[in-house]
Parts: C-alpha cells; sequence; structure tokens
C-alpha cells in the first residue's frame, strides 16, 4: 500500500504540473497572435478602414478554426467548462465532457477564441482543462476508483485556478467551495500540494521567458503577483466608508443577477434556434460576433475620445495605436482607446493603478457596459468562454466609476480619508463577481492572491456578501443556471425549496417512481435480458429476493456483460445468482420525509435508491435524481440528447 | 420561514461581535497587568534580586488566581481548548466543554495566564471562547435544532481565530479543515460573513484605543496586519532555494512531532499522579511553572548576552531594562534579552523585521529551547494555555537560526538572490506549526495574513507540505492525540487502519455488540423502566417489533421522561407505543465491511447504529462509536469518568 500512496501522490502532483504546461502554451499562443496581427497589419502607409477590415478578417480566420475544433473534436468544449466540471463532481457524468478530445479542442479553441480579442478570458476554461488532464491521468492508472477519479478531477480543477491566476490557495479554496461535494481533509492536502506545484512550474516558465534570447516570442512572463497593486495604505478611518460600499455591492450583485438571467434567455434561443440548423450556422455566429467585438473596440473611442495628457500606458501595440490614430492632440492618448486596444490583463492593470481621474466616467461606464454586452452574446457560442477576466473588467470599470461619483457628489466629511479609486475597482469586481458567480472564500482569496494586497480584506468581504445575498433574490450562480438550462439534474446541497419558500414536506412515497423494474437476485440470463431490454433508459437495476426484499442495486453494464457471456455459452436457461453483482444500498423509508432520502442519496453518491415499505425491506418504489429535483419528466427526455450517467 | 432566516444570520453576526469584544477584552487586560507589572516593580533604588523576587511573586499571585478560578469555575477551561471544539463538531459532547461557567474560566483564566509570562499563547483559548458563545447563543434560540447547533460552534471557533490574528480568511478555513466534520456551503458563507464582522470590529476597538485621553490604558491596539513584514521583494531566482527549505521544513516538523509525543507522556503522567491530589496540589504546579518561567526569562540572558548595537528594540519596559541591568556596554543591549522581556507580540516583531545578524545564532537557539521547552510543560497544567504564538516563536527562531547557518556555511553560489532573514523566520514558523497542528490551507491562510506578505507562498506552502508529511510518520497531530488522551472517541475522516498501515477488513459482524438491550415498541412502563434501569451505561436504545425487526433508535433522555411521567400517572401497565420516540436510523448489514458502517455513521451524526442480519431487518447488535475505535472495553470506563454523550 505504500507504494500505491506514493503514485497516487505522484499523480496529483502530475497533474499539477501538466495543467500549468497548458496554461503556459495558452498564455504563449495568445501573446504571440496578438504580436504576429500587430507586426503584419500595422503599416503606416494603408489607411485605417483597410487596417480595420483586416483586423477583422484576420480575427475571423481565427474564431473559424476555433468553433471548427470545437464542434468536430470536442463539442462540450463550447462554454466555461466550469459547469460541467460541477455537474461531474456532483455525481453526473455528462458523455464526453471529460475526455481527450474535449481537452484538444480546449486547449486550442481558447487560446484562438482569446488571441480573436473575444469577450471572453481563458480563465474557466483552464479549469476545465485541468479536469480532463486529470481525468486522462485516471484514465492510465491501473485501479480506476470513482472516488480517486472525484479526487484526481477536484485537483484539476483546483490547479486550473492556481495556473491561471497564479493563486494556488484560491484554487484549492475554489475546488473546495464551487465544485466539490465531497470533500475530505486528505483530498484538501493533496490539492494543496498539487497547486504549489502548479505555482512554481508557472512562475519557472515565466523565469526561462525572461531569459536571454527572447525564446517566448512576443510573451514576456508575469510577475508572481498577476495584477499588484501599490501598497494601500488605508487608514484606519477607512472603516466609515462601509456605508459608501453597500451601495456598490448591491449594484453589482443586481448586475451579476441581470447577466445571468439574460445569458440563460439568450442561450435557451440558441439551443431552440441552432438545434435544427447545421454547424456552419453556428461558425457563422461566432464570426459575427468576433467582427462586431473588433469593430466596437475599435469604434467606440472615436464616440467618447476622453482624451489625457501623459505616456500611453500598456503594450507597444497600443502607443503605436495612438501615433497613427488621431483621436487626441499630441502628447495625449484616448484613455477609453487604452482600455479597448491594449490586451486583457494591461487593461486590468490600467484601471487598477491609473491615477485618480485619468480615466472619465463616461469612458469607464462605456467599456464596463461593452464588456458586459459582448460577454453575456459571447458566453454561449461555439467556443471555449471564460467568465473571470471580463467581469474583473466590467466589475472594476463599474467601481471606479463609481468612485469618481463619489468623488464628485458627497461632501468630503463624509468619507473620511478619501476615496481611493484602486480601493473601489477592486471591491467594484468583487461585487459583480459575487453577483455573479456567489463564491465568497474562493473568490476572496483570488482576489487576495492576484492584487497581492491585503488590506482591504474586511471590504471586500461585506462586499461579496451583500453582492450575494442581493444576487440570491434573483437567480442561482451564472453556473447553477447553466447546469439547469442543459438539464443536468445537479444535487445542490440543500434539497430544493417549493416555490413560495418554505420548506419541501414530501414524503419520500410522494416522489419515488413506483413502476419499478427489479431484477431477481436468481433468474436466468433469458429473464434477465428481457427486463435489461425493457428498461432501455435505466442505468441501475433494484435487485431484489422471493419475497421483493431489496438485495441491493445492480448498474446495468455488469449485468449486460453477464447475460451476454451467458447467452453465448448456450446457458441462457442456466440460473443465475446476481447477489456478487448487487452494491448494498441502504433503502429509504416510503414514509420518511424526502429532504432526509435526498442527503443519504448524495451523501452516497448512489444513482438509485430502492424505497422500501417499511423497515422488513420490501421494495415498493425508487429514487433517481430526477425524482429528487422534481422533474422526472422533464428530465427522462433530456436525458437521452445529453447521454448522461453512461460510463465509458 | 424568512424572519426565521434573518434571526438565524443575527445570530452568527452576534457570535462574531460578542466574540471580538471578548478578544479585545483580553488583550485589554493582558496588556494593563504587564503595564502595571512594570510600573509597581521597577524602581531603581532595590537590586535586581529583589526585583525579581517581586516579579516571581507578582506573577505567581496571577497564576494563582487564574489557577483557581480554573479549577472551581471551570475545570474544562484548562488547555487550549481546541480538542475540546473539535470534539464536539466531531459528535461528541464532553460535558460542561461549552458551558457559561467554563467560557467565564477560560476568559479570566487565559487573561491572567498569559499576563504572569507563561510561555503559553492566547489564541487558541480564544477558539474555544467563541465556540462557548456560540452555545451560549443556540442555548437562548427557540428550536434548538443540533445541527444549529454544531452551525453556531463552527462559526464560534471560526471567529475565535478572526479576532486572535485578525485573519477572517484563516478563521472560515480553520473552522473548515480543522474542527468541523459537516460543512454546507450555506455554513461557509455565515461563517465568513461573521468572521468579517469580528475583524471590523476588532479593528474599530483598535482605533478607538489609539483615540485621544488614552482610554485603554497600557493597551495602545495593533495593525490591521498583526505582524506587518516589509514587502519581501524576492528575486525570481529564489526558487532556486527550494533545496534549502527541505531541511528545514523535516527538522521542523520533526520538532513538532517530538513535542506532541513528549507533551503526550507528560500529561498522561500528570493525570495518572493528580487524580488522587487535591486541587492544591494543581495550584502549586501551575506557581512552579510560572516561577521557573519568570526566573528563566532573566537568567538566560546572563548566560549568552549576545550583544549588539542599536536602539533597543520594543517596548518601554524593555528599554528600562536595558538601562538598569549592565548585561552589555553603554550603547548596546542583549538581543536574547530583547525576545524574552518584551512581551510575545513585539518578539515576533522583532525576529520578523531585525537586519540579518542583528540576533546571533546561540542567542536564538537558546530562546527557542526555552520556549519549547516551557510552552510543552505548560501545556496541560490548570490554566487555559494556547501554543499558536509559542508556536510562530519556536519556529521563527529555529528558521532565523538555520537562515543563519546556511549563510555561514554554503556557498553564495548555491543560493542565487541571497537569503533573507524574514523569509527563513516565516518559512520556520509555517515548519513546526506544520510538523505540530498539521493543517494546510488555514495555517497558509493565517500566516499569509497575520504577515501581509503573498510573495513566499508556494514555498510556505512547499514548507507546511513536507512538515505535515514527516510529522505523520510519528503520531497525529497535537489536538487529535490530546482527544486520544482524553479518551475522546473521535472519528476521524477516515476509519482506522491496522498497525501495520493496512486497510481493516473487519466485517461489522466482528465488530459490533451483540448484547444489545433493545426496547420492544409497544411495551409498558413497568417494562421500560427495568430495561433502562438495566442499560444505565446507554444513552440510545434501538427499538425493535415484535419480530426483532429495527424500528427506529430512541434516546435514553425521551425514554426516561416518558417512563417517569406514565409512572407517575399511575397507569404503569397502560400499553405504550414508541414509534414516535424511535428516530429511523438506516440500519448496518451484519454481513458489510465495517468501514461502510463507519461512513454511514459519521456522516449521519447518530450515537448508535442498528446491525440487522439481512435485509429484512432483524436486529442481531448495535454499534457504537467505541465499537467503531476499537476500543470499547477501555473506553467505557472513560465515559463514565469523563461524562461524554450526556446532552443538557
Amino acid at each position: 500500500p505504500r507504494t500505491a500512496t506514493v503514485y497516487r501522490w505522484l499523480r496529483g502532483l502530475l497533474v499539477g504540473l501538466m495543467t500549468a504546461i497548458c496554461a503556459f502554451t495558452i498564455s504563449l499562443v495568445v501573446a504571440n497572435f496578438e504580436g504576429l496581427r500587430f507586426v503584419l497589419l500595422s503599416h503606416h502607409t494603408r489607411s485605417f478602414v483597410v487596417q480595420l477590415a483586416q483586423k477583422c478578417a484576420f480575427n475571423a480566420a481565427l474564431v473559424i478554426v476555433a468553433s471548427t475544433v470545437v464542434l468536430t473534436v470536442g463539442p462540450r468544449a463550447a462554454g466555461s467548462g466550469v459547469p460541467e466540471v460541477k455537474g461531474f463532481l456532483n455525481g453526473v457524468n455528462i458523455h464526453g465532457a471529460l475526455a481527450k478530445r474535449t481537452l484538444f479542442a480546449k486547449v486550442v479553441g481558447s487560446a484562438l477564441a482569446v488571441s480573436a480579442g473575444l469577450a471572453v478570458g481563458k480563465e474557466g476554461p483552464l479549469i476545465h482543462v485541468g479536469s480532463c488532464i486529470a481525468d486522462a491521468q485516471w484514465r492510465r492508472t491501473a485501479r480506476r476508483g470513482q472516488r480517486e477519479r472525484r479526487d484526481l478531477v477536484t485537483i484539476g480543477a483546483a490547479s486550473g485556478v492556481a495556473a491561471a491566476f497564479q493563486a494556488p490557495l484560491g484554487g484549492v479554496l475554489f475546488a473546495l467551495e464551487e465544485a466539490s461535494t465531497h470533500w475530505r481533509s486528505e483530498l484538501t492536502w493533496r490539492a494543496f500540494a498539487a497547486t504549489a506545484v502548479t505555482a512554481v512550474a508557472v512562475e519557472l516558465f515565466a523565469v526561462a521567458c525572461k531569459s536571454g534570447g527572447n525564446p517566448c516570442g512576443y510573451y514576456s512572463g508575469s510577475g508572481f503577483v498577476l495584477f499588484e497593486v501599490p501598497r494601500l495604505d488605508l487608514p484606519s478611518r477607512f472603516l466609515a466608508q462601509v456605508w459608501a460600499i453597500v451601495p456598490l455591492a448591491v449594484l453589482g450583485g443586481m448586475m451579476g443577477a441581470f447577466f445571468t438571467t439574460r445569458n440563460i434567455k439568450l442561450n435557451a434561443w440558441r439551443t431552440r434556434t441552432m438545434a435544427a440548423k447545421s454547424r456552419g450556422w453556428r461558425v457563422l455566429e461566432v464570426v459575427i460576433v468576433s467582427i462586431v467585438t473588433t469593430m466596437c473596440a475599435h469604434a467606440l473611442p472615436f464616440v467618447v475620445p476622453s482624451c489625457v495628457s501623459g505616456e500611453p500606458p500598456g503594450s507597444e501595440r497600443f502607443r503605436r495605436f495612438v501615433a497613427e490614430v488621431p483621436l487626441c492632440k499630441s502628447g495625449e492618448y484616448s484613455a477609453l482607446a487604452a482600455l479597448l486596444i491594449n490586451p486583457q490583463e494591461q487593461a486590468i492593470r490600467i484601471l487598477l493603478t491609473s491615477a485618480p481621474g485619468q480615466i472619465s466616467g463616461p469612458a469607464l461606464a462605456i467599456f464596463s457596459l461593452y464588456y458586459y454586452v459582448l460577454n453575456c452574446v459571447t458566453f454561449g457560442v461555439a467556443v471555449p468562454a471564460g467568465l473571470f477576466t471580463p467581469s474583473i473588467l466590467i466589475g472594476g470599470a463599474l467601481g471606479r466609476a463609481y468612485c469618481g461619483v463619489l468623488r464628485a457628489v458627497v461632501p468630503p466629511v463624509l468619507l473620511p480619508g478619501g476615496v481611493d479609486p484602486t480601493l473601489y475597482t477592486i471591491l467594484g469586481a468583487a461585487a459583480y463577481m459575487g453577483g455573479l458567480m456567489r463564491m465568497t472564500v474562493s473568490l476572496c482569496v483570488i482576489i487576495l492572491e492576484i492584487t497581492g494586497s491585503l488590506h482591504p480584506l474586511p471590504l471586500v468581504m461585506l462586499t461579496l456578501s451583500v453582492a450575494k445575498m442581493v444576487g440570491d433574490r434573483f437567480c442561482s450562480s451564472v453556473y447553477e443556471e447553466h447546469l439547469k438550462l442543459k438539464g443536468v439534474p445537479f444535487l445542490d446541497q440543500r434539497p430544493p425549496r417549493n416555490s413560495d419558500g418554505s420548506r419541501n414536506a414530501m414524503r419520500v412515497s410522494e416522489a419515488m417512481c413506483r413502476d419499478v423494474l427489479a431484477v431477481p437476485v436468481k433468474c436466468t440470463a433469458e429473464v434477465l435480458m428481457k427486463i435489461l431490454s425493457d428498461g432501455t433508459t435505466y442505468s441501475s437495476f433494484p435487485v431484489v429476493d422471493n419475497d421483493r426484499c431489496v438485495v441491493g442495486v445492480a448498474r446495468r453494464q455488469d449485468l449486460m456483460r453477464l447475460a451476454d457471456s451467458t447467452v453465448v455459452a448456450v446457458r441462457a436457461r442456466a440460473p443465475l445468482d446476481l447477489r456478487q453483482y448487487a452494491r448494498y444500498v441502504p433503502p429509504a423509508l416510503a414514509r420518511r420525509p424526502l429532504a432526509e432520502a435526498y442527503s443519504s442519496f448524495r451523501w452516497m453518491g448512489v444513482r438509485l435508491l430502492p424505497v422500501v415499505s417499511s423497515a422488513r425491506g420490501r421494495l415498493v418504489g425508487v429514487l433517481t435524481r430526477s425524482d429528487l429535483l422534481g422533474w422526472s419528466g422533464t428530465w427522462l427526455a433530456e436525458r437521452a440528447a445529453m447521454d448522461l450517467d453512461r460510463d465509458e
């Protein structure tokens, strides 16, 4: 067992390392495509319109490749992937969600979509990438226990966050809070070690890129703290600003919830419309979104130039843009253009660190709205699309704009210590992300790790709490709403309540499925085959003895294999004993509350819970995930389409 | 239900606020007693020996009051309290561990013990204080569900950490990783909000103390980040120092484990010796420890003066000491005395921030050893005693000494970027605490929050992982070992393994107790009384029907109340139906593996698991916590002494 333990540990660390490599690869590709586009398309001789058309074509070409790869190789790679990982860890195995082809499509698609300048991030996809790597690792192990699989995928998700934000602790906590339904202290520790490896590896890659000879092309790496802010020496009186933070948190929470409901409506419509159409239409949709995004990014600064004097911040690319496009007077640059033309990471740094008043209020509002609308439209098309980076941009710009309003409207005596734009940018991002994703501890740690600033911690916690509370009044988190939209029977930590918020007082007998196909523990292959072909939609069957007392639950594939081999051996009428195929599951009592059965179901990680009439154990029904959620009818239809519960 | 939810939330926040008030009170008392001692006893006219004797008497008086209060009012207040909280959250209700009298004794005893300069901290006790406050809150609620009780105590423990270290996130994670066995996302969120309130309240108290008029006496408050270190601008090459960190982590892990084994042996001996003796002996023990501590702190600088030039760091108290006691030449001070005479917080700051080479190696080694030995001796006497602050001092001094060795011995080419004493102080503290407490995420976040420095994060994570791995080879964490010593049947997350490390392959039938007193579901009060008086040591009874099939499990106190009321009503022979008193618990099957039953037992939070022979449900035995742990015999004896499982 000692060698096995060592191997188990090494597997975890390997997942961490491989996720770091994938993250590095994506960053490298993105930086180099952006650099390449700049070198190829920026010629002083051509007119601005020609340049814009060329950029649109370049970006369209990238997204065509991205969406084609996604649609042909791994359709499950579209979107952020967090809902799929969440569903998997909840016990719902969506077919192909963690397959190798999905991994390939995710890495390629994500790198190209971000390169093309779509309003999406590469962080959410990295969580999915980490999980796929973990599942591939699990497939290579000798003893494929389902628990080890879940553990590895949890570690993969944690490593994904760690690689995306260089936030190892945030990764562990993300996996703990958002993704995992089964958590043990040993797993915490394994995830902790794996994310430490990820962080060190990402750091070492960045160091290697900074060495002589420019080995990484246009990619120059980043510091250990991704968006390091200057030390916020907040005076203690800043706590008196609590009153000013609550409206921002409420606004952020409402915007997050509104994003979710709009995006869900849009995607429901999209699913209905696109279902009958060919892949070409889906590719066309992505191309249109890409062209609109590219054109908006270039046209918006003309609407609101918001000129400020000073050295143009950010990349070489933006400096060239300022020199070529006469938006402002000489020696000035457009702040809105600085946010839109620079890469996303640079835009976040500009929001966090530029001086008070440097970016005008209208510019901030337009920038926030630009990302808000386009991120909402893009999250759901056929490319990998993350929400984290756009959310930081949307919320950060919102917070900074709010800070400007405070400065202009509120008398300084009510704001002791003065308002700091950096602080409000952080709080705005926290408010919007809290409203969108509804995480608390993990989001807080991620914000802390990417800004490297501890002083605003109590205010960040307060903002997140309020934003989550406000958001919860409207809808669930964006990930859970997407799980519902996809028809994944996700079991939350608490049984669902009635629509008026009261506790569900149903009994097991009211929710259970009475029309049960049970397998007798002693039967012939002939009988078994008959039952299996009758119940084609079931993945598990209760096994009963002669008195219809529950012996256990058997999996379809085990029974199928047994029946096949027996029939092949021409012993179709020989008696079989199924006792060894039936896993014992403590049955639920029909007269007990449904909430109790919900907990056992969730805790035991079963797919089918037999229901008995009394402690004597006579089978009267079964409970499935869909029975527990109260949506049996709709779910069965979805299930066929989604290929749920099919083990590979 | 909406009002109930609001009240539930307010209760959590109130626990956070009250814990902050208690923490502030303790800090205030400690600072003022230290100040008072300084004013009363520092007179130039008296000789040094007289002063030392006076200090010994002053400190002895404090610990006499502390230990008397603990022994007479709340004996469960002795020690750190973390094992008691851990046990409670695991489902073992130690009688009086969270009572109000324990709370009183803990607050008074902790404040006085730390004031007396014992080698103990006030952080562990604060976790216990928070839990006691939470339990008192729970008693005041109308609907006293056991789950709400556990939730509140979890929140209380989190607030305790938050108040102790001004580390709100660390608090939530401590409760999550170390204390809680049942965790839900809603609870995370409640704890998160409560610790945010705690952090803000502690901060506001500190601000109030800094205002004019000196309202807090000698207490001057602290910054938001407790032991803020200067920004560690580590060069990227510092990652190449990984090789140098591993030996430190191994050493820290071994020292932590050695502390645990020694302390357990000492306390086992103490329990045996003190059991027969009166309380006076226990008070005498504390007095002797106090006098030895006071004398060592004053004598050690004479053994190793370790003079350095410069302004004496830390408190006014120490400056007076330097002026009065001619340990070094004029313009110099003794570095060892600086660590020993200053308050613990100041000593930590000196370790973290003093310049390289400022404190000599021998001084660091002696200081570390001083705290190591005295903390080991003191942890277990009849006063509240925390491990956190002493551990930071022991590990920090160790790390700093190790840094000096590296600097002296290793050629600089092997340590690119140079060794930074602050970094090694942090890593040393992490290594020792990792070896002692075996936490990962929460310890990491606490270290991050108290130092305010994010850059060494991957190295801290690595150190913690290695130290925990090393420590686990020798023993469990100090808290779990203390739980074992106290005879608390603590159910770990995994079933205990055999002594050779192999998986326990026992069946339920081999471990269960066959000699069961079952209560018939229909019986008379007479029969019931007979069974209850036969089974006086049991807190729960299985209820069976005529065929001995399990109906459920009933609690002793419910049955007792029923029987009493019926007998009083002179209906001793009237038939009773016990169905409503029997909680249904899915029984375990006798032929299944014990590990499976262990998980259900732990998950369901039951005290008794009925065992049945087949799915038909005929009772053949029961499983209790002690059966699961395989120490039935010893446990029953302890149980009588400990008053376990008795609900109040």
